[in-house]
């Protein structure tokens, strides 16, 4: 069994109001200092498989159609 | 200035509808040999600083007072 990590990020100068709203509440707690903050997502995904190149690229197909949406957002793949 | 990583999942046992529906559609997708999936989130940070030790100490904090909801989810710090 293969245990992956897939990061679903925004690209650069896609609008984060999710990620303005958590900088803003983090200012009013008093944590100064922030810079910006930016939210993202995670999938651990367990995979019945031992190839792991196979894994790799079906792990592509799924952030390409269902996991991320391209337009706006980056996917990086990590293996445990 | 620093950039920081915190990873948020759900702890084991506690139960993920949207991971569910996710494995769900991946199925249905045509992807087969899924086990397990489970969805968490993710905050990139800028901190204006240069004291790591400090950072990570904010960083916790920041975790038990807002990011993470401790009861039901674990969190990881990690830095670029």
């Amino acid at each position: 069994m293969i245990k992956a990590r897939v990061t679903v990020t925004l690209k650069n100068g896609v609008l984060d109001p999710q990620g303005k709203a958590i900088e803003g509440a983090l200012g009013a707690l008093g944590f100064d200092g922030i810079g910006q903050v930016r939210q993202g997502k995670v999938f651990d995904l367990q995979i019945e498989s031992a190839d792991k190149a196979k894994a790799e690229e079906d792990l592509k197909a799924m952030c390409e159609k269902l996991l991320a949406n391209t337009v706006i957002e980056n996917y990086s793949i990590s293996f445990a």
